[in-house]
């Protein structure tokens, strides 16, 4: 493919590609395809001679957009939204030309500074303390990674290799790779114990498993609204230290995934503070980004006491994915776990230590060049367009509450409308007082009801289990979200649930 | 940005993007910005209100460019490609514009079963044993991962998950979330070690690191041209035996960083077979695309004996950065380790255990749509166009190798191309038999003229250690690469040999 039939492809592309979102919401949400749909369409391995683009760019309609499921459909209610925008787009479209592995700052030096740019007006908007920015004294500063998953992992590692160099430090191990020191290193490895709360995404839990430490859940019961308190944490600690286990990280939820209940970051500042041995990392991958609007920035105050923080972009930001900004008090507790260097990575920025290289910061060494997305939506949106945005969901949340609450004889809301999330229940009784009391005929009706809805696939909705209790999740936070279609997911769980409670 | 402003300055990107790749050439490849040059040129956060796209697109020539490498230049020469192409960028757009968190199959099928499919093409491309295909009977197959290193990491953790499930299970551990399984758990996990070559990439420590392993490097001396042999690997596992530890993982090399060395496949294999519970990987990271072409492909012969491989689409393959290819020979050893299922990521798909949820095989929990651009590349330039640009690239190698070797009074060839890679260095003598031995002086000499080279930034060049040895890597390998340019370094490499060594 030359330059000449890239162009004509490529604006083939962009047309087909405002198309696409011209009509997506006349487009069913979710696709109707059978598992293995895709592989008898295609032929058994690529062809010998290549293809012209135009038979190929007609395949996506033909055979890919079948099996789509649209995340960008003002009729997606599910988990939480994955974000899309135009100035995204072009953002990865600069992005790919623009190729590189960019591990080192040499491999690129824009590519490095300006992620530590946008990062720090990121943290600004969200009114992070700043020793979180990239020019504090303590030498804190923001990466992008992939996902809040990839995240996490990276802060559990560094936090167990922080407390594994702290301990052999001050056990008098002075050469850390000696037979012996690495035998204590295991053994103190081996005691060590992840903390998330109940309602924590499973990611920390997963987290765990890879960096082979146990984990431990915190209670977070429904009459403390599903949040971590500072007393819940505090009596995991020393249960875990009665039993000879070391607590060395916990996950602080800022919006978790089940009902978006923030924990009691005020109180779990006090904690942290009492163990300053626990990295305690705040992750608020979906509702961090409500943190640019003034009316949530009392959150940020308790952070400066915390090691780090997350919030997906991609998630309500309009960030395409992927794009999870990661923010530490102190880089040298990354640098000093995941740094090596091998002859063929040296070079003299390196070796002059005036540059930041961002591998020494991840898992993995090579990275994409993400800070361009967000740099093209930081400033075709401004700071008060991305507020509209955020305030649009907040409101469409209220709404449904609203509306759940208007139906009494109907449902029953579990968690009122938190960033856009509202969690319910099908109410086993007429709304009298008292009549909606039995639990497990609540969440029998309530599945079943989400099951119908699920069924007739014109919404995408999820459920879950909180506390034992079934719910319904509803969050429409999307950019073409609207009050109408709102209205519409609802008036439908209405017809299901007078249905499921006639029994029919 | 609605759809008609999107429109436009899609077009515009396109015309820019297009003028980016013809002038390529005719840009300087490597920046001559200093640390810290861009934060001064921007703004102190986003604006306000938000921008119009020609403001923003201004800034990209004005400011991003001139800190730009340029990867896809054809006088790039370092490290390894990372291979941009003109498909390449449109699967990103797509991807981009589809955008989903597609972590479920639910989520967007057809994201999923593309990828089970293009991964199935690419790994009967490369003539990989038919256990590594997605419809084995022993449950094999591909996933599309970020990076190699993400890769590794991945394989690392399953293989030590892999051998403390099967401990405790031959102790008589039925329960594994029992504390005193858990204890015993972590005291398998506390003798682990994983090994590599001395030449393997550093991720496979790096991933030793993040699993919480032990790491011991195989020794790949120079009569054995760098590789691992099998004697080697067996005394290495025996000597960690007898201190008591377990070795449980092994990375095979098919082309080292430093030279493109390949370990003794055949030879491994036999130990791969006298001690199953080792997890043997093979990271083709670079090198593996080279095996689309028939006279490659004795080496996937040996395969079969080995849990896992992974290649780079992304280097060598012609697709845009991120593709790395992970097949592995029993899916169950990656679900085994990382599923985990949360109520809110239940859905009927999943449960009927009839579709892929490739957020099991994998650290994070999100995934981006990157099978797209595989397919777009594989289909663009058919199997013939692709073995072309492959065998383009190695005969470039042996062109430099014959430069190389056409001066003995200059240089001394240390690693002969291999892969389009060739190592030399700069020779202390005059050319003549035995006048070369001096070590430290050729070691000197040649680290004298990269930096020569390196400073005239005319060309991006790396060089390395191996064994001991200072040596200058050239590897010429993009789409632009082409014989002038290869003798256009070879040049001002003999300029700067010829200066170094009169002293200027």
């Amino acid at each position: 493919m030359d330059s000449s039939q890239f162009r004509e492809a490529a604006n083939s592309a962009i047309d087909e590609i405002v198309q696409y979102y011209d009509t997506l919401a006349t487009r069913p949400v979710l696709p109707s395809v059978t598992p293995g749909y895709l592989k008898p369409l295609l032929p058994q391995g690529p062809p010998e001679e290549g293809e012209q683009w135009p038979q190929i760019q007609a395949d996506i309609e033909k055979v890919i957009q079948p099996g789509l499921t649209h995340w960008q459909h003002p009729k997606y209610m599910a988990f939480f939204p994955a974000n899309a925008s135009y100035p995204g787009i072009l953002g990865e479209m600069y992005s790919s030309t623009f190729t590189a592995a960019a591990f080192n700052w040499i491999c690129s030096p824009a590519i490095t500074e300006l992620e530590t740019v946008v990062l720090d007006w990121v943290a600004k908007m969200l009114a992070l303390p700043d020793c979180f920015l990239s020019d504090s004294p303590g030498g804190g500063g923001g990466i992008i990674q992939g996902t809040a998953s990839e995240v996490i992992v990276t802060a559990v590692v560094a936090a167990r290799e922080r407390i594994v160099r702290k301990n052999l430090l001050a056990e008098g191990f002075t050469s850390p790779d000696a037979e012996e020191a690495l035998d204590r290193a295991a053994d103190i490895r081996g005691k060590l114990v992840a903390l998330g709360s109940e309602h924590a995404h499973s990611s920390t839990q997963k987290a765990a498993i890879i960096a082979g430490t146990r984990y431990r859940s915190v209670s977070a019961p429904r009459n403390a609204n599903f949040s971590v308190t500072a007393s819940s944490l505090r009596s995991t600690i020393e249960a875990c230290k009665a039993k000879g286990l070391t607590p060395f990280y916990f996950t602080a939820t800022l919006g978790s995934t089940n009902t978006c209940a923030v924990d009691d970051l005020e109180g779990i500042a006090a904690v942290a503070r009492d163990y300053p041995d626990i990295w305690v990392h705040v992750d608020a991958a979906y509702a961090g980004s409500a943190l640019i609007c003034p009316e949530y920035q009392h959150l940020t105050g308790p952070m400066s006491s915390f090691s780090s923080f997350n919030l997906n972009l991609h998630k309500w930001m309009l960030v395409n994915f992927d794009c999870s900004a990661f923010y530490v008090k102190s880089r040298k507790d990354l640098t000093d776990t995941f740094t090596l260097t091998p002859a063929y990575l040296r070079n003299s920025y390196t070796d002059s230590g005036l540059v930041t290289d961002y591998r020494d910061w991840q898992i993995p060494l090579g990275r994409r060049f993400r800070s361009l997305k967000l740099w093209f939506v930081l400033r075709t949106y401004g700071v008060k367009g991305l507020q509209q945005f955020i305030r649009k969901g907040i409101k469409l949340g209220e709404f449904f509450n609203g509306l759940v609450d208007s139906r009494p004889d109907l449902f029953t809301v579990v968690t009122p409308a938190a960033f856009a999330l509202t969690t319910f229940q099908v109410s086993p009784g007429n709304g009298e007082p008292n009549a909606n009391s039995d639990t497990d005929e609540a969440n029998r009706l309530t599945k079943a009801v989400f099951e119908k809805v699920d069924q007739q696939r014109e919404f995408f909705i999820t459920s879950s289990v909180v506390g034992g209790i079934y719910v319904i999740r509803i969050v429409s936070a999307n950019e073409r979200a609207e009050e109408k279609y709102v209205q519409e997911v609802f008036e439908t769980l209405v017809k299901a649930a007078e249905k499921v409670k006639r029994g029919v």
